[in-house]
């Protein structure tokens, strides 16, 4: 957690500006008021500053000639964070808000554009642990070439939530020549993803505290936007590309295997998964294919073009440690996905059934 | 609260189908796996079905060139609904927070499109009780012609969220002939609204128990896109229009004048609240001017088309009560507004300072 103070003179300059004083949330910053009109002015809109945001207006507003050009289609996401602890090895809810955002706009070829951002605050809650979420969601849209243009603030009773809960949604132009979909994966294609497996997951689990495992695991949140189009620049045939988040990389290759009625064979050997990660799932009883990513992708690629996706995906700083580590199978059971072993066995890859672990985005 | 009991053929068909069974939501229905899907599949895409959201990606996509023509713009918007309680006078959770974010779309000119949904769940929810809410947004949606085309679903767990938190995103189209803006007010200019104001709040205000009341004030929630469809095509040059949620219309009233830089003054004689409403808050010591509401708007229209606007509101069904309630002020106090009371006296209507009541939408 890294929460800057703010100076006497930043605290004096505020106060002469007649905006927010108050250090800590209160419910009347969510009151529709003069209150939460200080609290918007002097947390949200200095850090987000863009000209659309700026309006001040309920709704943002943009000239859609300026967006895309014919043929081009408008994508739409959302994805609530409820993450626990709101500060992690790796990051924090902020940074994973604009992440997660844009990277379910980006696997579907969209370049991401504009996000809203919705807060759900827990009175009670210091402004400067908001300040510090807002400017590492500032930061990161930065990084990822996206706007927040237009945002709701809610404070609830203390109790009535943990902490803060931030809503993103995003929109994106997905330009006329990509078309991928999970049911587009054919026999022969590869499977490839960006790096190691996991460290999301276990980062968030070992942060929990009781656990006390004091690994080094820190979560790879990251805007996956230019590395895909990094991808899809050298592989323009990509059938598929999805992040492998809440579920782990096994529920992106089951879903991969029924929508295109394909077998996926893995290779446990292959697949990037770092000791320190297999060490915590051991101790803890668990399976790393399961554990949520956040800065991960899994590509589903035609052979001819495996080499020239990879040797592109390693030049990009998100994809140093991209590895090709299976095949969608000719014929074989469709809809089975299964891992080859190190020690030469096979084993079933089936869907996460339960949850492995609540609030990990 | 009125929740649809399913019959034992409902469930024994759902059985059938491998879909959920559980009648309570666990947190493994929203860890990313077989039960968040079964979740999703039975509970929102049945309820919500259009082409868009049944792709089942993790975004939805439209074509461009069928949402609007050369000229126009695309509106955006969020926000987030934590209301207490989920069930009330007049609505429910689910009707509002499609009600909230259409209206906001609305009243910038735009006809809104497509809507995303993100939940947040406690843990231990009736999956009945949800499923009420999600039918009610449906309905809601439908009335108000838009699609659900995304979503999202977090289960956090039990007493750390306080039973349903709903976040709605929204994306419409304004002709490129409308161009609304607080800024836009001029001195001369009349302030209607569409019916009697205060009813949301009061009625959430009684319902929370503990003050036995009993009155018998319903929520105004209602989508409000072709009541201003109405208003536009019939005074086209209507400058402002902005529904008056949080805050109250005192909110909106003082963001005009800020805005305008312009005063403003309201009759009270003019101003419709019901009896039942101006009683409420005497016993309560509030003023129905910063109570909200969810399904009326304030619309600063010019004088030549006053009497236009309201034959055409009146002739809708959310604005048959609809009134001319003040004007513009040349010069004067710029930024202020005040309301002539009832006994020839005036006041100020200052802007909301701190809240008057949490968790009101």
């Amino acid at each position: 957690m890294n929460i800057a103070q703010e100076t006497e003179q930043e605290v004096d300059s505020r106060k002469r500006k007649g905006k927010l004083v108050s250090k800590v949330i209160t419910l009347a910053h969510g009151g529709g008021g003069k209150a939460m009109r200080d609290l918007i002015d002097d947390v949200f809109v200095q850090a987000f500053s863009n000209p659309v945001l700026n309006t001040l207006e309920d709704q943002a507003r943009f000239h859609l000639s300026d967006l895309a050009t014919e043929g081009d289609r408008l994508a739409m996401t959302t994805d609530s964070y409820v993450i626990d602890p709101i500060f992690f090895p790796g990051g924090d809810i902020g940074k994973i808000a604009i992440c997660g955002t844009v990277n379910d706009l980006a696997v579907g070829g969209a370049k991401p554009l504009y996000l809203t951002c919705g807060m759900i605050i827990e009175e009670g809650m210091e402004v400067n642990t908001l300040r510090a979420i807002v400017k590492s969601m500032a930061d990161t849209a930065r990084e990822a070439g996206v706007q927040i243009v237009t945002g709701d603030t809610k404070v609830v009773e203390k109790g009535s939530c943990d902490k803060v809960f931030i809503n993103t949604a995003g929109i994106g132009v997905i330009d006329k020549d990509y078309h991928l979909g999970a049911d587009k994966a054919q026999a022969g294609d590869h499977i490839l993803v960006n790096g190691y497996l996991g460290d999301h997951g276990a980062a968030i689990m070992d942060s929990r505290g009781g656990m006390n495992l004091s690994t080094n695991i820190q979560s790879d949140c990251a805007p996956l936007q230019g590395l895909i189009q990094t991808l899809l620049n050298a592989a323009p045939n990509t059938r598929f590309i999805r992040d492998a988040t809440r579920g782990g990389i096994a529920s992106v290759l089951n879903e991969i295997a029924e929508a295109s009625s394909c077998a996926i064979q893995i290779s446990e050997q292959q697949t990037p998964i770092r000791q320190e990660v297999i060490g915590f799932c051991e101790i803890l009883g668990l399976d790393p294919l399961y554990l949520a990513n956040e800065g991960k992708l899994v590509a589903v690629v035609p052979e001819n073009e495996v080499e020239a996706a990879l040797e592109a995906m390693r030049g990009h700083a998100f994809g140093k440690d991209s590895a090709d580590i299976g095949t969608i199978l000719p014929g074989g059971t469709a809809g089975r996905v299964h891992m080859q072993t190190s020690f030469g066995g096979k084993r079933i890859v089936d869907m996460l059934i339960g949850e492995q672990l609540p609030r990990i985005c």
